[in-house]
């Protein structure tokens, strides 16, 4: 089975790191596609640089299933396009956020995301409402930049680790969840080191999306994600119509 | 003071049917400009349209700001990009659901959304979730598509008829929202006819528009809506980088 | 178009607050009418003094349709006699809580009331509820009498103050509600100073009254506003009887 | 131990009714008194009669505490005033419909109240949400006029039967709640009859009260139930200051 | 009337206990039979405790109901059992923590739980939750041991004296609940100290039962709380079969 | 990697179709065990059921784990003992229904269980509430009993066909859920024959839990979770404690 993994920003650097995030948990029978949109924002930190990867990454959703993709996991902690997205394709397509959230209602109660940037805590605030998670989850930010990930001198994780053990401390939380595509590479050390579960989203995805598949379950047709009808789109998107 | 209504989606003959929608409640001091964008969707039906038409949508918000409006409507009753435009804008932007929804709170208890296609409805579940009305709002379909209702021998106008007269009977409707930009000249006849208020969103938008200007108010900039920060967007967006 | 603000306690140097808050943002055509009861309880902290001040704000919103106002506004942070107010108006009746919120609610993700006294918190918290907006808002108390609002010496200016910039640091609200209508005078300055949208319920009101009127909008009948029933009242109220 | 019953509407007999259902389940030391103010509606139908049945009912309040009262209870199903009596009571005062849905929480999952107008369902609604009942009750009306119930030629209790059936088979209930104190004599019949329980929210209350005052709890006076500041009331309310 | 308190652990000098706090707020005709189970755990602290104290209470609630009991009582905070228990007993079954929780709902607005072991909070948070009061109530726990309550030198009083503080100055608490079946002595006295209801769950259940009682009301059969179909149980709970 | 499925009912020709079921979509890697308790109810309708399979469960559950599976499976659509189980095992612990309707909620937006007896909707209506899906997700019985499902001449299939018929129609259900472990070998052939997902709870758990083993997470143990004190548990229930 193929398992197109679409990170929604244009930055390669972080295309590989969620590509080894996503390989290092995947079954000897999957193959990982790690693909990043060529038109869009170089990171997505808050909702215009959400709203602006979305033609990008739907392009790359709809390419990956011509490509036999059997599933598709979106890999940003915005959720960017999940809606359209499941429109568009007939597999099945899992965001990283509402991924991790599932797999955190498994292992715990209460549950924190430790995300970038504040900017982003509002629409943190708005997927954990709309997961229906309210009442058990909530969003903390570290106050770094997405692609201070990538460099090991920003002190990112330092800020990120504090974050965490501020969860523990005052909001109970029984798990973590990493609120960043590109914070794929710590999870594993830091529930090591923290002594309870912190979750990657980009792996709880793969295994989400490989559970879904050998459910033989593809994404339902008969309510809000019908394939789209055939329309003309005009302009630079022409390309883009269903 | 100038407003800018932008219908997103690429259809004159609509953008000109909103446009004279909001005129016609338009305070004496109020210059109303209606735009479509030239690339995107020629109309919006379910999330993969809706998605598709943010760049086009963004891109005229973001012009009109430029070009002087005092606050901005975005003429599609799924709120489309709302999140977005207040980010990339400083003045206030309201979406027409958001906008009848607030007005229908003022004027009754239960309210129904009477929208085009069943297609629709799940994301109409999903506004009235995030407006915070569950207990008070839901939708109905009355299974017509957007440019039928351009059509005067659709029949459209009769389904909606008949999906208001069900919404009284069996959801204890005390509003009815015309859940499309589509339906803005329909409003002041059906409350005339049906004996309670029906909103069209367009026309509450363009007011919320105005009361807003009038008390000096612009979006948020501390948390969610702050402006996005400056980077590289790559491609055929890259003229949309903020 | 006659817009009527009642004051719904009887001090009169507070309705003249009041009145001046309206006017300063009422649109030209609006003539503001500002009254307040002659019996009742000098101010309103509390459900108790909530409940009483019933009468006169009735007797003062019957009075306003007769004498031919377009709309009404309740200029109480407590919204009292809402429901009751729109059953025997048939004109848009709306208060000043509820304006704020659905004014915030377009500018902002989550905001804090900072009204006078602790006694009001219950009250705050069950409109927030009310109102939908549970996960959005919160209340704080000033800890100031709403009559020392009149008096510049009182000190009560800075206490308030103190409450925005916790709300600000520790409720991450992006808009801030001015809790009390005697607070009218202070929310333009405020959101200079503070850097983010500071509302005074009382000019929300006046130009979300405006907003319904221009829409020919009037309250719903046909549930629960219905107009009551011609029935005896016995008694000091039998005045009042519909 | 005195518990004084207010019966918030003019209506004598609907008192007498309403004593003799107090007093049917009354432990032999708990005297019932029974009142009703002079002043105000001879029925409680909607917002506007449930708002000026208050200065009377207050009064009755008031005067039961002094009087010796050890618990109050307001019988009437739309729970008028409760805030404000908790505020100027020291002892427990309770209202039938909360009463009613405490009870109903203990015996069954879903219930629906069985009032008499469809006024006054969202009135019900909002209590039922205030209560937080919302996912499992729901209300629903005989469309009979309050004082109706004190005919019995009139039908009305064919009407409340009716909607009880509908319940059970439509709505799941388990529990069906009378929805208006006049209703109080027919619970023990219907319950037979209908064969799960039927509750009148006048006896839920007396037991209820009973309860409370056996466990020496008085009204928490540390929020917003505090007793309320001493402040000068005007005009023909001087008489009701705190 | 006969009333069957169950201490579902096997501890029996907390099953004294118990039966002292029923007995001291029981109606003169009121018969407290208080008993424990002689299997299971001699604690409850935590959902595995709880799990496995079923068996043993609901064969004493069933050994109860035979022995003519007019309604039983569940002595544990964690209200094990309670769904189980209503479905095998046609009289009334009440756990302490839904009778403190509806009792605090007629007191005051927010309530805090003050529980013994942190384990114990997400049994607590979902108690909340299910008992519809997630906005108005929050649980603390004071970091002892169930049975370090027997030990009047273990100074866990101490440790919920201080949560009680924290709660009233932190929580905006208006009434506390005493988050343990092994605090049932305690409730009386702290009221005095802290000024504002202290609950007791047991005593709150034996004067709701009473009233439930009193009213002649038995748990619904109609629904969910059906009595269980005969069927063979097999292995050492054979004699438990319904 | 081992994988434990508990059938936490006694009829061993329901272990069997479980066992059927999981192994058709367990991976390659994964060796199913599947057990049911020698103790305890011969099949679960209702909460008495429910908790009396509970000794039994958690005895296999325990069991399991020292004998070395990575993961746990509770196969009763009730989610019978999920807290507890979570408590005494270190492994991941996934009941069938959570496992359904997270599945679910990455397919479709509305969903419906399909159960086998009314007695057990308010089950149902607690796990959708407890899983944060009240909005989303209902649930129909079809009127057939658990063992009925065993018997191909029984007439329960078709039962269970129509109640999905009429969620499709009336409940706007994208997905469907089969609530009950005995309805395990119907899913695929009705995914097919209906047009949308079916889900079986059996499948997804065991796909789910592959999932959370492959991610290399545990059961927090920081909070609720926390394994049980030891202690003495007394009679015929001493050999369960922890």
């Amino acid at each position: 089975m193929k398992l197109l993994v679409v990170n929604p920003n244009t930055t390669a650097s972080m295309t590989a790191k969620i590509a080894a995030a996503a390989r290092s948990v995947a079954s000897p029978g999957t193959q990982i596609e790690a693909v990043n949109p060529s038109m869009g924002p170089v990171s997505i930190e808050g909702f215009y640089d959400e709203a602006l990867c979305l033609p990008g990454l739907l392009a790359e959703v709809a390419a990956g299933e011509r490509r036999g993709a059997a599933a598709i996991v979106v890999a940003c902690f915005d959720d960017p396009g999940i809606d359209a997205a499941r429109s568009i394709a007939s597999v099945p397509v899992i965001g990283i956020c509402e991924a991790a959230i599932r797999m955190a209602s498994l292992l715990g109660h209460r549950f924190t995301i430790v995300t970038t940037q504040p900017v982003s805590l509002p629409a943190m605030d708005g997927l954990i409402h709309r997961y229906g998670m309210a009442d058990r989850g909530r969003a903390r930010a570290a106050g770094v930049p997405v692609l201070a990930l990538e460099d090991p001198l920003s002190g990112a994780v330092t800020k990120v680790r504090n974050q965490i053990r501020a969860a523990i401390a005052e909001d109970r939380a029984e798990c973590i969840l990493l609120g960043c595509a590109g914070m794929a590479d710590l999870a594993r050390d830091l529930t090591e080191e923290m002594g309870l579960p912190v979750i990657d989203g980009v792996a709880a995805a793969v295994k989400l999306a490989e559970a879904v598949v050998g459910l033989g379950l593809r994404t339902s047709k008969v309510g809000g994600y019908a394939r789209p009808a055939s329309k003309p789109y005009t302009g630079m998107l022409a390309a883009l119509a269903p």
